[in-house]
């Protein structure tokens, strides 16, 4: 078991951030307590964290498993401040990460294929229980403890605020292109959306070599897609047969990226014979790819774009969010604007 | 180009068999013509055809595609009658079959990587157009004639009735049970639906080592289910949470023969991390997998549970195929039961 909270008690630290009491998902300053860093923990100073869409849907309590108060986050990152005494991957100083995981049995088939993410008791970073019954809390906080499993290693060249997002967004796109053999050069990707997830696919699969094409409801998202990001075609879905009709059987895969219910059948007509449909979901990936993932991003210098924000305007973000008003993610600037209470 | 019929036109040969006029679906004695054996062509006695759920779909007319009188009938086999001059695979007396398609461009990337069955315009065996714009006719009918590139060799061991079920049937199970690499001994499988297809894949993935699991919303197949076809465990589809639970997360693949809409989160449920759920359309498999597969039936005496009936009982049995009333596939005796008009 790692990351399960359960070794001897020792008296917690006092932490503060921003919780929601209630499903009306309002976010607010809140003090709480975090375990004391213990023989295979890293504590982090926070600096920076993205805001994630799933966040929204769990401050409002959508999935009926949030408990509140809820401490929401899980694109956390910052530096270490201490080490336990059993910690071999890190040290006092390090720039490091936490996604979506704060523990697994590391045990199961699932686990030991460094697939954590897949253990059905994987323990989440926020509004979930350590085995012990204690309470998890995200990063939006002034600190953050995990378990050094779960910790992924920032190299040096990325900027911290623009490779938040990379921890969940970055991984739920990459995972699925490696897994699926999308990753080679000279493929053809369809990607539905061009959100925080669309737009990191794009990123990556640029640099992979692949030709990517946008397929977007929103026309006016064209431009930005060619000139800033490098997309090589845009089509509109809108569900209407001549509008794609040219482009059937034309791309190697597809990765969906959007969160709402929209029709399938044209989108997998555009797919070449046995090309591959991916509709993504939160299932992230496991730590060992993760870890790659960032050490991809760094090799090849890709950030996510983001708006900086300060913790005071999480709320405003969060409608901002739902209306699709960002480009592409937000993230908080903790150290300089979160008070202590 | 292969099938396409548009070499020089040569005398048309009279023809007779089964078709229907409309959209009742009634079937009734039905005179044409068949193109009289060219270069590359092979005819053949009809001996036997298998009914296929689609053939039902088709003389309604459900696709909005059957052009009337429609003579159907996919699962062909016979003994060679006349070979054209330039044939090279088959000769007078040999055992054959032919399935879904007649004719294929033969030079496009589906055809070249052995994908007939994908290429847009291949050529149906009933119901369609050749290029030089005759129609294709189908199986319920005394003879029939293809390009030797459509024919499928079949083995002596294999009997012509239970086999005939075997060239659409059965390839269109075969094919994504390998794949996906759900092939491999030891494997566990879930089957939907205990039909002409599920029964093929039973049969098929025993002879393979796997171990199956039947997921049926008729409890009364559980007997026949694992005492006559060998299956290793039977689940009632409910959709009902509970009856399913313990079975999750147990299987490496499913193989979903249903036509009829049904629910799949549960189904998804059952799979293992990364395992494969594959709904089955009818887009059979390629001209050199079903010869591979006929030879696989061959070498494992593999072949289809069968009802054998006369021709005019075929209208009866479509009636019957809708209740699923048989097991597991109606064959016609057309050699002994065929009458010339």
């Amino acid at each position: 078991m790692c990351g399960s909270g359960t070794t001897k008690s020792v008296k917690p630290v006092k932490a503060f951030g921003w919780a929601a009491r209630d499903s009306s998902g309002h976010l607010s300053p809140f003090k709480f307590s975090r375990r004391a860093t213990r023989e295979k923990d890293v504590t982090f100073k926070v600096l920076y964290y993205g805001i994630c869409h799933s966040d929204f849907h769990n401050v409002q309590n959508e999935r009926r498993i949030t408990s509140y108060p809820v401490v929401p986050g899980h694109e956390i990152v910052g530096v270490i401040t201490k080490v336990g005494t059993k910690v071999t991957k890190f040290t006092i100083g390090d720039k490091v990460g936490v996604e979506c995981m704060v523990g697994s049995c590391c045990s199961c088939a699932n686990c030991k294929d460094n697939l954590e993410n897949y253990f059905p008791k994987m323990i989440l970073s926020y509004g979930a229980k350590y085995y012990n019954g204690t309470t998890t809390y995200g990063g939006y906080s002034d600190i953050m403890v995990s378990d050094e499993h779960f910790v992924i290693k920032i190299p040096d060249n990325l900027p911290l605020d623009g490779d938040a997002p990379l921890l969940c967004a970055g991984i739920t796109v990459y995972s699925p292109l490696e897994y699926h053999g999308l990753n080679k050069a000279r493929m053809h990707l369809g990607i539905v959306g061009l959100g925080g997830l669309g737009h990191m696919v794009v990123k990556i699969a640029k640099v992979m070599g692949l030709k990517v094409t946008i397929i977007s409801t929103s026309p006016n998202k064209k431009k930005e897609a060619v000139e800033h990001l490098g997309a090589d075609g845009f089509l509109i879905n809108a569900n209407i047969f001549y509008k794609l009709q040219s482009a059937m059987d034309t791309v190697d895969g597809i990765i969906g990226t959007v969160f709402v219910v929209h029709a399938l059948l044209l989108l997998i007509g555009l797919l070449k014979t046995n090309g591959k449909l991916v509709m993504v979901g939160s299932a992230i990936g496991g730590i060992k790819e993760t870890q790659e993932k960032m050490d991809f991003a760094a090799k090849h210098n890709i950030v996510t774009d983001i708006e900086v924000i300060p913790m005071d305007y999480v709320n405003i973000a969060m409608e901002r969010l739902l209306k699709a008003d960002v480009k592409y993610r937000f993230v908080i600037n903790i150290a300089n604007s979160l008070k202590p209470i």
